[in-house]
């Protein structure tokens, strides 16, 4: 849907220049030039970085995550050095099969004993040279946890898409059989090629339809909206309740007999309660309840058919999560329970290398949006306004007056869900009024 | 705008219904059957409520307030009782000269000793038999306070309509005079004949146009909007920004050199940040930059040309002020200032008697809307949630659990502002997905 | 009760010193030098500074509020300038029967127009040169507002003490008389010679004693200290309780009939609920149930007798008020009411000299604590951790690393009250571990 | 420390009932009667219960959980059912080899399909007969998850105390040794026999004592505690500060040269930032920054040597964790890290069966104390305070308006921590004035 607007086309020439840049490093120096994933074991928990070295004789340079490093190689062992106003760290390695392996000392500017830890380096291999590809995938397994510690599902390249389906947030899928317990078990992960921590992951929705006639949800109110007496008066409900899916009308109803809600009806607005990547180094396994900076059940309604969502990669390959998705929502996700049903799922991933991204990021045909999650609507409104400023410094470079401006006459917000541990708020900018902001 | 449509209408038959009810029980009794203004005397301050008289034979009954009376009446006296969970009311007075005066004595359930005050009531004016009015009104004194005790500029009556102008939120008219010190200087009050507490006043805004070519606002952002982050980001940031207004193009443009704003526009959506009644009984005077049950200084982009906007009476004439326009303002008024302009208002105020009303209300051609205001976004969404609640069970008859299920499936949030003491936020929902219902 | 502790010691020292400044500059020009009750009019309402002029020869230095001016004087007219990065400031005046009267002209930075103002000073006067007096007060009107517009009751020196008594929360008296409508009303203001905004007053509580034997409370819960099961729970409670206050053994006990409560006491700490100066230029009249930076309506059950608070001056002459008694009061005031009862009070004001002033402060024989109000308690620990801030800044010259260290490692919060507009927290430090860092 | 105080007493006491009743029920039918740990699956995930059967010749009552059973048993053969508002569950089981497996078919109100499962159950020990004991323990590893799925470390039986170390929240134990990576790595888990979900597990800390000479803490304040205007002066402080602890004179100064806190010493009060359980059914894995009702990392910093702590046992065995130690900590935790040590800790586990515990408990010597944790300070105080109420109903029978008077009179309110996710509040109540109410 969002195919050829220009949000992708910019994604696609990054890669395109990161690949050519990967390319003529490993021509330069075939031995030890180029993409590393860099592993580094602390008491136990492996951290892993992009190493990208650049060699010019024998001198190193080129990045480790986000910092500079430079150094020497000699043969076939490397030394090389960053440097930060909190501490410096001291990288040694020998080239063995096409493996680095060595270690890593840090001293910290406040901290009088060095640390010491070891580390070993795999290329990461070569940008793809055939055709994008799309996978068909059927899930067997759905799993309750973000993790990385989930095994992926399918390897993925950039561009690629994947059609699937995602069971209902309950566990049942499109034949009405329960395949997991409930609680948002996801499709995935899927593992992106050369994503590495820093990098960007963006999931355009292609696709997103309801694949079977009916939702569940409930009619009760999410203790967050209500004040003292809204209590009391809705202290007696909380049962389930069911929605006829009309696919062909286009609209949900509620499955009742008697009462006001006889012909009721509401569009049908297919979305995505749950989009994620695996949190990062060291990290517990999330709850597919939870939201964070890397996705999550966020219950954003606007996650809808011809969206791309900009999720931070933390771990190696990223691990896309998709599932609980939603027939329709009201904002805030009031009842707890959305029209929770199965859906059928089209995606195609891009990658944009080494990019900051403090919160989730949302682009439609129309909208610019962040997606601020806190334990609060001010921490979530917030971290939606944070992250939005950082969109327009890095995309637009407007000066902190100008963002101001901008957000000021500008911004729109909406409560994108209050039914989970984390709230979440919407920070929107429509593009028609960026368009003329020279990029 | 909204003239024709339902809402409007459900007013004028109800103030039908009133007058005819008033006429109807003037002409079985004209000595003391009919409504009045009660006025009591509570330790120097005074409470007014409306009380409506019907008599039958020498049989007294009726309300006072939101509480039904009954009692007796011989010659030129009267006696009627109130009785509630928490105390009984013994009322007692002489018609004199068209005025009625007397004693009323409360016993309270806990309290051991009675209360005793002093009252007088006189007679609220007949409906008016003549067509509604369009008053051309041009301000000469504008208020820094919500009050009752700012002397009405007008008196009005129900379906009149009045013209004016208001200055912009620093005191300064279209022709770019300072009238008046800053902080949101209002028009008004007007008094609207037989209104009285416990009514609710809807105010139709016919027209909201600009009446210059400018508008002042800053480039600073809330401290509620920041996290610690993006208020280092934002430590130097804060200066005066004008934005000219284009009438013609219907856009406005910060009036800046140099940068990356050169042709940044943004369209005009005229509104009104404060519409607002004077507050009840005992309270004092509220400064014009705050907000509450009562409407003021809400700074809610959806209350534009052709909405109309129901606000709770709280005193006898209902005392109606308008202010603070803005040529366009950003979810939130992040600025702390929108586009802060002088405006060309004409409404129109329609009656609803007894009727209660938790938030203020805003209909739009397209959506109902309650507004929530509180000192945190989370106080502020439960009001409005409430708020649509109270409005779905009076107009809809709907069920808690209908409610629940309309609300989850269908409400929409916006944060209307976090620049003021109060923050708010809007509930709405699309009329078209109500129109099913029956009411 | 804290007479002779050092905090008092400094106010005193630091008033000698301000009164010895005045008198020396008078020495030198008795015409224009010294210190004046600045007044300036702007569109109708009038803002107070101190202005503070030195001459030496014709140059003229000195401070009008916290900006610095400097400027010349010729004969019986003074001219002199303020700059700022907002803007600059020219005054003129001519010196006529002891009072100063011209006008002033200010350019702001982003404005392209000038503004005029016109403005008159008086002679501040002398400081007193007799000893301390002890006034008797006995209160025949009580104020329902904090507001420069009370006409002030007394007016005392720095030095002076005041004993007087209170109504209790809803206006009744130690006579069980009822005085005026409830809501705190309050015994004063009272008027401080010299006082000037930018100045802090600090009114020690040398006697806050009981003068019936009995207090009012309730049994309901503020709605913001419940979740919704708490709500339902307590959906039935909310009547009105009386309290026994028992002054020779020092305890309260409930006043009920049955129940578990039979033998419940609590010890009796008596406290003012407020205690305010009157709010600065062009403010609204503020309701005596709210608070802010200057006090009020506060419910700190650390205010006790024996104490002193810190408050900023916003009017010429401070204007305090004090009222609110509680007998007892546990955190948070969750019955909305505390054991309220009339109150006799003695206290004795001091005037610190141009201080800023984040936040009220509170010091006890062992600890100094700040009060943060605010619409949310997460607000309301900001402002109190940063007047704590502010207080070791001031009077320690703490740096910001010192001032994480000793916060992180001593501070001590408590949460003073939920039960009005503005909720309140505290932080304390003791003042034995602040008592080795060199001042 | 607190042995033999109250509180302790009842728990023994009501442990000795349980294991009466246990041994009665036993006595009259061996074969099916008496208690069981109860397994089903639920869709590949286990939810345990307590299983109580009575057997009273061919009927059969008892409890599932806190769930009525009634049935017969026929032979090895048994069959129950519970019923609740919400839903109908029958059960079936036969007994072979002293283990019972069946199924269990669940009809939900407003659910057409019904649900089956299947169940084992096992037989719970009998209650230990012999002597409390003592266990020494060395720990070897630490978990940095709060989790049923780590394998336990000990098994302990209720009544037995545990003497053993913790390592600091960086993972450094008492001889400087890094042995994990950081974020508060526990000791444990500790399983205690016939714990199951439903019960209490009480903890009392003995012992709680430092075993090194320093602790590591800094100097940066948490976004949480600070307004924009505190996060600007305090943008370049947040480096790691060593503090000394001198055990023998009771303080703890930071390790600092120059300055002004040079003689700054603040005394040694060593707390468990951390005590949990394992999380319930289903649940992921917790990281051990966060915290529940299980606890976790609670910060409070009134968990001592002498307390006993409360928490709801959710997995068989309750599963104990304990680690950051702190050897002091102001209120909020500002500075992100404590004083933050290894230490020494002994605890004995008691066993209250079947007891609902909303939040967490301490029970000191002088208070009783509710922890409320939630994402916002407002919402932790809720809990508390709907904690304490819980408390006052269990233990003390008082009515919802007896909660009231006792709360508003007497409830301390503090801020535990700031610093993590979940905020934390304690409520707090004085024992000697619970003391006169009967329980």
């Amino acid at each position: 849907m969002t195919r050829g607007h220009r949000g992708i086309m910019v994604f696609v020439a990054l890669v395109a220049i990161a690949a050519a840049g990967g390319r003529h490093a490993a021509a330069q120096s075939p031995s030890v030039a180029g993409d590393w994933q860099f592993a580094q074991d602390i008491h136990g928990n492996t951290l892993y970085r992009r190493l990208s070295i650049i060699i010019n004789e024998s001198t190193v340079s080129g990045t480790i995550g986000s910092e500079s490093i430079s150094g020497t190689v000699t043969g076939n062992k490397i030394h090389f050095t960053t440097r930060s106003e909190q501490a410096s760290n001291e990288f040694d390695a020998t080239l063995t099969n096409d493996v680095l392996s060595g270690s890593v000392v840090r001293t910290g500017r406040d901290d009088p004993k060095p640390d010491r830890y070891t580390w070993t380096a795999r290329r990461l291999p070569a940008p793809r040279s055939g055709p994008a590809v799309r996978h068909e995938f059927v899930p067997k397994t759905f799993h309750r946890v973000f993790s990385a510690s989930v095994e992926p599902v399918l390897r993925i390249w950039p561009g690629d898409s994947v059609h699937t389906t995602t069971v209902d947030a309950g566990g049942t899928d499109e034949k009405d059989v329960v395949r997991v317990l409930g609680g948002n078990p996801q499709t995935g992960p899927f593992f992106v090629e050369t994503a590495m921590p820093g990098d960007v992951l963006a999931v355009t929705l292609n696709r997103l339809r309801l694949n079977r006639d009916w939702a569940i949800s409930d009619d009760a109110l999410m203790a967050r909206a209500m004040d003292s007496g809204l209590a009391v008066k809705m202290k007696d409900v909380g049962k389930s309740v069911r929605w006829k899916l009309d696919r062909d009308r286009g609209v949900a109803s509620p499955d009742v007999t008697g009462g006001k809600l006889q012909s009721f009806t509401i569009p049908l607005r297919p979305m995505l309660g749950c989009i994620a990547l695996a949190p990062g180094f060291a990290q517990a396994p999330m709850p597919t309840g939870d939201s964070g900076p890397f996705g999550g059940n966020m219950d954003f309604n606007e996650i809808v058919e011809g969206t791309t969502v900009f999720l931070p990669v933390a771990q190696p390959g990223a691990l896309l999560f998709v599932g609980d998705g939603h027939a329709a929502q009201g904002d805030g996700e009031l009842n707890g329970n959305a029209l929770e049903t199965s859906m059928e799922v089209e995606f195609t991933v891009n990658l944009v290398r080494s990019k900051p991204l403090a919160s989730p990021r949302v682009e439609s045909p129309t909208h610019l949006m962040t997606i601020g999650l806190g334990g609060t609507l001010e921490d979530a409104m917030r971290r939606a306004t944070s992250g939005m400023t950082q969109w327009l410094e890095q995309d637009y470079s407007l000066s902190p007056s100008e963002i101001a401006m901008v957000l000021g006459s500008s911004v729109e917000y909406t409560i994108g869900e209050v039914a989970d541990r984390n709230v979440g708020v919407g920070a929107k900018l429509r593009k028609e009024r960026l368009a003329p902001l020279k990029r």
